[in-house]
């Protein structure tokens, strides 16, 4: 087994697919199930060059890895730790060929790659809308649960300047901001072409949302079923069983 | 009881609330669960002045006097033969002096009506996108389905012509369409603020949708629980009894 420095505070998680394993740290952020339903969600083709914005511990990529979904990944993360610690995470898995993590702004994203160069995207970004100003990157709860960083519109323009004419982009995100994310997903050639509501209960408001565009993309969403997290009885849904089965 | 003329083919239909009946004619368009869904969606204040766009038989606007909801009714049609039978409709109902019904083309809204001169606004339009150009308005089935009269941008435009500052926005409409919907009510200033799916069964695709906006409202939608018409078993769900039940 490769053997890893583990910094204060670090554990390994196990992801329980083909002994995949992620560093995190629970004093910083630790992934949640919508990294988890991205990563299913998210259907790149085999041999595609893939991005993961705002990747945080490098989660989504991990998973995405292990699943075959994509032949190459890069990910970019803002916070100098966490960018770090993702990269540690690569080399666990003994994918730092195939799995480049970069600290850096994606406000600065044509500093850091050519335009046109991705064949798919991802991206788990901050949910929560904030106008507040300066704040210090460092501090990296804050900065993954609200747009402190940068906003939408600048994660869905960075995601369109990557993009090569066709290629995907699969977001998580919360179903008030629907109205937002189509319009400026719109404005930037990324036709939304698919949409998935996650709900805890079968009756119940979605607290979730999957959305996946392409590029240049003709008009026409198709809306999925939703998924449903839990069975009345507050066990795990068949789906949810297997998503978490292959994760 | 009061008469009204009845022309060839036509029939008298109990709606089963409050006495109110409708005149349809099964050789042009009937209503559908579409117009009772639309109806039990929108939320006008009870001294509200209602307009309903593409109003066909008058259904929409009937249910919704029958139910006290808005206090006087517009409804605009460009079918020479649907619109005089929503007016008889109206007559039947002892209600022509709070529901008008107008035959006419609103792309020429601004002929007919003031702007900002409504509190709320309905619309079942055609949900069929077509690019098909001269047709003729009295073939009433293809244009109540297909837009061939209008497009979506019409509908909207003159929605938005037509309501004042904060006024309500309710449209029932096919989810495939929904990013070009957003997109056009938010290029109008009508901000998307409700939307609920319509699903045959709980884990189903929807096949409808039902949107809420307001001119000139703030960013943030509820996207509440899906609306499901059958249980398992084939029976309607609790919900669509009620629908129906007050119907």
């Amino acid at each position: 087994m490769l053997m890893v420095e583990l910094k204060e505070n670090e554990r390994i998680d196990d992801l329980e697919i083909r002994g995949f394993r992620i560093i995190q740290n629970p004093l910083y952020f630790c992934f949640g199930c919508d990294a988890v339903l991205l990563s299913d969600f998210a259907r790149p083709r085999k041999r595609d060059r893939v991005m993961d914005l705002c990747t945080g511990t490098g989660i989504v990529p991990i998973l995405m890895a292990a699943k075959e979904k994509g032949s190459s990944f890069e990910a970019i993360e803002i916070n100098t730790y966490m960018a770090e610690m993702a990269g540690r995470s690569a080399a666990l898995n003994e994918i730092s060929d195939t799995l480049h993590v970069t600290e850096g702004d994606i406000r600065n994203i044509k500093e850091l790659y050519k335009n046109d160069s991705f064949d798919y995207l991802t991206v788990n970004p901050p949910y929560i809308k904030e106008n507040s100003g300066l704040l210090n990157p460092d501090d990296a709860i804050n900065v993954a649960r609200h747009e402190m960083m940068l906003s939408l519109k600048d994660v869905i323009k960075a995601a369109s300047y990557l993009l090569k004419s066709r290629g995907g982009f699969a977001m998580v995100h919360k179903p008030f901001r629907l109205p937002e994310i189509i319009y400026i997903m719109k404005q930037h050639k990324i036709e939304p072409k698919r949409l998935r509501m996650v709900q805890p209960k079968a009756g119940a408001e979605p607290t979730m949302m999957l959305i996946e565009g392409v590029k240049d993309g003709g008009e026409f969403m198709k809306v999925e079923p939703p998924l449903i997290m839990y069975e009345e009885d507050g066990s795990y849904t068949e789906e949810v069983l297997r998503i978490y089965g292959k994760m």
